[in-house]
């Protein structure tokens, strides 16, 4: 079968993998109807993080069941399913407190590589969801974007304590953050304040219920965020870039006893003690528990009431997935979807 | 009057100063009858943070109104009051959200200097709550402990979600560590595991209320609160130090969703992003709004259903302030109470 595999930085190819098999009784092969490129693979695709090369790519997928292991009872062939990045048995305490990102079984679904035709997921039970049938073709990429980008900034927006008569800030419009505006809306904000300086960017955040826009960074940002809330701060702040800057910008814009949800991942970020001491901020993040949005974001996916699709600028079948990942290297695509 | 004056590292005088007087019309000057030395005095007493010498010492008091500014409402002379180390004027939208500490109109006690006979309180209907009535003398201790240790603790363990069901871990075995077990305990907490190398801490942490003791530090420390948990962690744990170590012990001795309050000042430490990140923790800290927890406090120690006063194991009269210093410097005493 074919698949995407990283050889090094900035070296993406499609090549022939071998096709997965069950190999536990508890997984399940889906063929893929759509993967993607997620920000976090431009962290190997620029060396700053260093896999084991050569590297199968994707962890981003929805699909067809193809086969599944015998002990799996809640998936079945021929079944649309979408799952998380993580698999994950869904029944440790771990899971049953809602962080199935930290399953005591997980595993890293970014190992098997899912930019392919055929996918094997382990702990097929608790980690993959069926669609009450068949999707219309055409919501196929929110499906997709449910998997990773819209359940991390579900989760940024959850962790940030989103809901009714907060304001909530967003550092970061890639997709995650233009999801977390969306989040943010769904879960009943009052204000949402998108910080981008990206005017196509901004049309989307808008689209997805932001209500202001601040187009600073940094401590200009933190100051117009400020401006905006009686110099208080905002309630919630969502941080979805994962870097140093973005991060003191989500503390300082957060108000004293407000929440920073942290969904990028920080690459060398070191929050000093004293200034987190002083903000009075909470903050939560990490690696998104996406299976415990999954039943709510796919019935909302299904019942057309968000559109969290739109974030897929592009669209490529998956055999031209290096100018895929070139596109969102140069920033010229905000999400990429690969069909393979 | 009376005072104690720190005029440089491992200088601390108690010597005559200018008497307070109303300067705002919400103000009141309260008779100390109580006041105590704080960890966090040990800070400029041991040259690691560097007020403008020589400065007035001491925020934590409890005493009887002397007289009170023309807009004070709810405390009158002749009253016992119990204070917090930030005047607030409890009705910002910061306050109302319980963050008195951050209140927009904050003034830190610590200035004013309450190892005194008198002090001037700032906003008193934000920040004095009065007793029932003037309490009997063996509950002042524990009346003083509500100012600041106590509270801090307590907020330690609320923003730690300590409660019924959960297993909290204490980092720390100081007044505020002690009293955190206490506070765990009185929120339901099931299971509290106090980290204390000290014989006679350790006793104290089981009379309020510790489960499980270890004596282990660093990652040694986190191994054995893992094996107390499953391998998972603790639920809740509440850093009571404020070292780079003690916070990492924290972080790594939570389990993912699990929350750590920090209530230590952390001098000079930084979080690595990527291992908070991957931890899924929640974080939440800072000065504590003690003011939040004061009526709640009071009322526990009023109908003597907690001993927080235990904490005093060194009780001097206010003349000899520089000797109770030199004890909790050299950790001869847990904490040392102050009779101007």
């Amino acid at each position: 079968m074919r698949g995407a595999v990283m050889h090094g930085p900035g070296d993406v190819r499609v090549e022939e993998r071998d096709p997965p098999r069950i190999l536990e009784a508890t997984d399940a092969i889906i063929r893929v109807s759509a993967a993607c490129v997620c920000g976090s693979d431009l962290w190997p695709y620029r060396g700053i993080e260093e896999p084991e090369w050569p590297a199968p790519m994707g962890h981003e997928y929805a699909g067809i069941v193809e086969e599944v292991g015998e002990e799996v009872e809640t998936v079945k062939p021929g079944q649309f399913v979408v799952g998380s990045f993580w698999a994950s048995d869904n029944t440790c305490a771990i899971c049953r407190a809602g962080y199935q990102s930290a399953c005591v079984n997980r595993v890293p679904m970014g190992a098997l590589g899912a930019q392919a035709e055929l996918l094997r997921v382990p702990l097929a039970d608790g980690t993959l969801l069926a669609t009450p049938d068949l999707p219309a073709d055409d919501l196929i990429p929110s499906m997709l974007a449910a998997s990773d980008v819209l359940g991390t900034s579900w989760f940024g927006a959850v962790a940030a304590e989103a809901g009714p008569g907060k304001t909530v800030a967003v550092v970061g419009d890639g997709a995650v953050g233009l999801h977390a505006v969306l989040a943010a809306r769904q879960l009943g904000a009052e204000r949402i304040i998108a910080m981008s300086r990206h005017e196509s960017r901004q049309r989307l955040a808008r689209e997805y219920g932001a209500t202001d826009i601040v187009e600073e960074r940094g401590e200009d940002g933190v100051a117009n965020v400020k401006e905006l809330t009686n110099g208080l701060g905002a309630h919630s702040v969502v941080e979805a870039v994962g870097t140093q800057e973005s991060m003191m910008q989500a503390v300082h814009s957060t108000r004293p006893g407000g929440h920073v949800g942290f969904v990028g991942v920080g690459h060398g970020v070191a929050l000093p003690g004293m200034e987190l001491f002083w903000s009075l901020v909470h903050l939560h993040g990490g690696p998104a528990p996406v299976r415990r949005f999954l039943p709510e974001l796919i019935d909302l996916i299904w019942n057309r009431r968000i559109d969290p699709g739109k974030v897929f600028d592009l669209e490529l079948p998956l055999e031209q997935a290096a100018a895929g990942y070139e596109a969102m290297d140069q920033r010229r695509a905000i999400k990429v979807l690969l069909r393979p």
